[in-house]
C-alpha cells in the first residue's frame, strides 16, 4: 500500500505532525482553510503567547527545529506577582535552571510550516476548506475558490482545532461522546510596548500576573522587548467585560486594579475597543480515532483553557506519543490508533482538569499565605528528595510523566499538604523535622 | 406584531407545542423532515413504548386529548420481575390506583398531529428539512424536493429531537455548552404476540422486567394483546450484541437468561437480525434559548435514557411549564424564555441523572434483598404519612414536583434508608417503632 496521508489543518500540531509523517516516508497533503500565513502575515490580537515546556521541546527536537525556536524564545523562570499596591513577589517555577519559554504562536507556526514545506513528501493546500469527512469511505469534501471536490486517503488526521470539521463529522456518528464547556470568563489581548532600544520595562524573565480574585491580567515577554498582556475577566457581573463599554469605565477599571500596568499600556483604550473579546472553551470527546483511518490530534480532540500553559505542549506530546506507538506496533495503524485512543484520552482529560484548576490558582491563590507556604515547602522537599518528591507543577511542566498519573499524584500531594499545614506554628517555622516526619509517613502510606 | 411562530419537528413535543401556541392565537408553521406519517404509516422497530405518567397527562389535558389517548392506553400498576428460574415477583409503582400507562409512540404522535392539524392556525410542512438557523436574523434554511428557501419568524422552536439541527446551529455559536454521552449499551426491539382472541399471554397490567445484572429485557403491553419487548445489552463484552451474530448464539443466549420469555417470542431470531440495534444517548446543553427568538424543547435540548420513563413526560412538561410562564409574564418572550432557561435546565439535568441511575436499579437492584425491603418500607411510610414522606419514584412519576427538587429529596431519602437498613434484624421485622423513630429523627434534621 502506498504510504499516503491527509492532514486537515496547518496549525501548530498539523504542521508538526506532517513532519513526523514525512520522516516516516508518508506522502502528506495538508489542507488548510486559511491563506498561507507566509504571504498574508500573521494576524495578532487573538492569541496569547505560548509557554513552551519540556513536552513541547521534545517534539520540536524530533522535528529538528528546537534550537532555531529556542534562539528566539525567552526563558520565564517563575511567576512575578503584582499586588494592587504595586508590590511584586517572585515565585520560581522549578529548580535552578528550569524555566518555561515564551514563544510567539505565529512565529512558531511559520517555522513549522517552513520546515514541513521543505520536505519533498509534504504538500500544502492553503485556502482549502474541508467541509465533511465520510469515515467509512475515508474521503473528504474539499472546497477551494468555490469548487468542491473529493479527496481520498487511507489515513486522515484532524488537526483543525477546537472547531474541527473532521470532529464535527465524527460527532454525527453513533456512540461518539462529545462535550464543549465554556468558561464564564473571556479574554482580551493588550500590549506593553518595548522601552528604549528594545529594553524590557518589567522583569524580562518572568510570567507576570496581576491576580485579582475573580479576574486577572497576565503578561508574557516577546523578544522585541514588548510584552503581550491578556486580561481574563467574566463576561457579565460587577467586574466584567459587559461593564467596560466606555473609555472612562476602562480607564477607571485599570486605575483601580492594575495601576502599575496601566502606566505601561499606552494604547489601552484603543486596543480594548479594537481587539476582540474571545471565549475559553474545554473540549473533550471519545473516540479520537476511527479504525485504522482517522485520528484527531491537538485542540480538535482536547481543547483546554490556557492556565497551565499546556495546550500546545499537550498537542505536541500527542505527536511524540503517537510516533512512539507507531514504532512499537511496526506501523500497524489499527493497533496504534486503538492504543493511542486508550491511553491518551485519560491524559487529555487530566490536563483539561488541571488547566481549569490552575485558573483558580492563578487568579486567586497566588496571593494566599497558605498557598505560598505550600509552594515553598514543596520546593524545599523537592530539593531535599529530588526523586522522592516532585511537585505537581514540575511533573506537568518539566517531565514526561503522563498527565493522568501527575493528576493522581497531585491529589495525593494535596493530602500531604493538608497535614503539613495543620502542624502547629507552621507559618513561623517550616524547615523542621516535624515536616519531614509527616512527609515520610505520607510516603509510606502511598 | 403579528403572532407567528415556526416549529421545527412534528414529533411528540413539536405537535403538542403547536397546539399550545395555536390556543394562544399564534399562527404556526411546522417543518418536518419526514413524510406525513398519516400517509406513510408508522414505522416500528426502533422505539420502545412510552410510559405516560402524571406530567405527561397534564399536558395532554391542556391539549384536550387526554381522554382519547387514555382510552387506548394500558395501565401498568407495577413492575413484574422475572427471575432466571421463571419465578415472578410484583412490585407496585405507587399507591392503590396509581399507575403508569403504556402508550404507542406512533399512535400518540398521530393523535397529536391530527388535533394540531384541525386548528386553522397550524400549518404542517412535511418533507421539509431545516438545515440551518441564523439566530441573529431569525431565519431558517428549509429544503424540500431539492429546493432550498428561507423562512423567517420572530419565534422559532426547535423540537427536532436528539439530533436537532436547530441545536446544531446554536452549537456553533460562542459560549454554547453542549454534551452528548452514549451508554455502552444498545437496545433492540422484539415482540411477544397476542394470544388467541387478543389475549395477553403474561400479566397485562404490569411493566415486565427480566433483570440480569449488566443487561435486561423489558416488555410493555399493547392494546392489541401483544407486548413490545426491548433487550438492553452492552455492545461489546462477554454478554453483548457483538457476541450475538449467529442464530445459535441468539437462541442459546435467550435459553440461558430469558427461558420463559423465549417461549413467547416466536420470531426471535428473525426480528433479532432485522431490527436495528439502537444507541442510548444523554444530551445536555446550555442555553436552550436565544433572546426572545429561539427556544429548544424536548429531546433537542435534553435527550435522556429511557429508564425512568420520563423522556416524553419531561418534554411534555417543558410545554406546560413554558405555557404557564407565558401567562405569568404576559407573553413577554424575553422574560419568559430567560426564566424558562433558568429554571428548566437544572430540572432537565436532574431527570437525566435520575434516568441513568434508574438503569442500574432496573437491571441490577430489582432482585436485591435490601433494595426490595427499602421499597416496602418506603411504601409503608408513604401510606402512613402521605404528605410527610413521598418516595422518590412517586415524586417523579405521580407529582409535578420539579425534578431537581425530587432528586435532592431522593438523596436525603438515601441517607434515611441507610440508617433504617442498619437497624438490627430489620429484614426479620420492619414495621416497627424503631423505624418510625429513625424516620422522625431524619425528618427533624431536614
Amino acid at each position: 500500500m502506498e504510504k499516503k496521508a491527509i492532514v486537515v489543518g496547518a496549525g501548530l500540531v498539523g504542521s508538526l505532525w506532517s513532519i513526523f509523517l514525512a520522516q516516516r516516508g508518508y506522502k502528506v497533503d495538508i489542507y488548510e482553510r486559511r491563506s498561507d500565513m507566509r504571504k498574508e502575515g500573521f494576524v495578532g490580537g487573538r492569541s496569547i503567547n505560548l509557554a513552551m515546556s519540556t513536552r513541547g521541546w521534545k517534539a520540536l527536537e524530533k522535528a529538528g527545529i528546537a534550537e532555531e525556536i529556542k534562539a528566539d524564545a525567552i526563558a520565564m523562570d517563575g511567576r512575578m506577582m503584582h499586588a494592587v499596591n504595586g508590590e511584586t513577589t517572585f515565585q520560581p517555577y522549578g529548580k535552578e535552571g528550569q524555566a518555561i519559554y515564551s514563544v510567539s504562536r505565529g512565529g512558531l507556526n511559520l517555522a513549522l510550516i517552513n520546515i514541513a514545506d521543505k520536505h519533498p513528501l509534504v504538500n500544502f493546500h492553503f485556502d482549502h476548506k474541508v467541509s465533511k469527512v465520510d469515515k467509512k469511505s475515508g474521503s473528504l469534501q474539499v472546497t477551494s475558490e468555490g469548487i468542491t471536490s473529493t479527496a481520498d486517503a487511507s489515513l486522515i488526521f484532524g488537526t483543525d482545532g477546537a472547531f474541527s470539521s473532521v470532529r464535527a463529522s465524527l460527532q454525527r456518528t453513533p456512540r461518539f461522546d462529545y462535550q464543549q464547556d465554556y468558561l464564564d470568563h473571556g479574554y482580551k489581548e493588550l500590549e506593553i510596548p518595548a522601552g528604549p532600544n528594545g529594553s524590557f520595562l518589567i522583569e524580562k524573565n518572568a510570567l507576570h500576573i496581576w491576580p485579582r480574585g475573580h479576574f486577572m491580567l497576565i503578561a508574557l515577554p516577546n523578544s522585541s522587548g514588548s510584552f503581550t498582556c491578556t486580561l481574563f475577566l467574566p463576561f457579565e457581573g460587577p467586574q466584567s467585560f459587559e461593564q467596560l463599554k466606555t473609555n472612562d469605565a476602562i480607564q477607571t477599571f485599570f486605575e483601580t486594579y492594575f495601576a502599575d500596568a496601566l502606566a505601561l499600556i499606552p494604547d489601552l483604550v484603543k486596543d480594548f475597543h479594537e481587539n476582540p473579546t474571545s471565549t475559553l472553551v474545554t473540549i473533550r470527546c471519545n473516540p479520537w480515532v476511527y479504525k485504522d483511518k482517522i485520528c484527531l490530534l491537538g485542540d480538535s480532540s482536547h481543547a483546554i483553557v490556557p492556565f497551565y500553559g499546556q495546550g500546545m505542549n499537550s498537542g505536541f506530546e500527542d505527536c511524540t506519543v503517537l510516533d512512539e506507538m507507531l514504532s512499537e506496533f511496526d506501523e500497524d495503524w489499527t493497533k496504534t490508533l486503538s492504543a493511542f485512543n486508550e491511553t491518551r484520552i485519560p491524559d487529555a482529560n487530566a490536563i483539561a482538569d488541571l488547566a481549569l484548576r490552575n485558573f483558580i490558582e492563578m487568579r486567586d491563590l497566588v496571593g494566599d499565605e497558605d498557598f505560598l507556604l505550600r509552594k515553598k515547602i514543596a520546593a524545599w522537599l523537592h530539593d531535599k528528595y529530588p526523586d522522592r518528591f516532585i511537585p505537581l507543577y514540575s511533573q506537568v511542566t518539566f517531565t514526561h510523566i503522563p498527565y493522568s498519573k501527575a493528576l493522581a499524584e497531585g491529589r495525593r500531594q494535596d493530602q500531604l499538604f493538608e497535614k503539613i499545614l495543620a502542624i502547629e506554628n507552621i507559618h513561623q517555622d517550616w524547615k523542621t523535622e516535624k515536616v519531614i516526619q509527616v512527609f515520610e509517613a505520607w510516603e509510606k502510606e502511598n
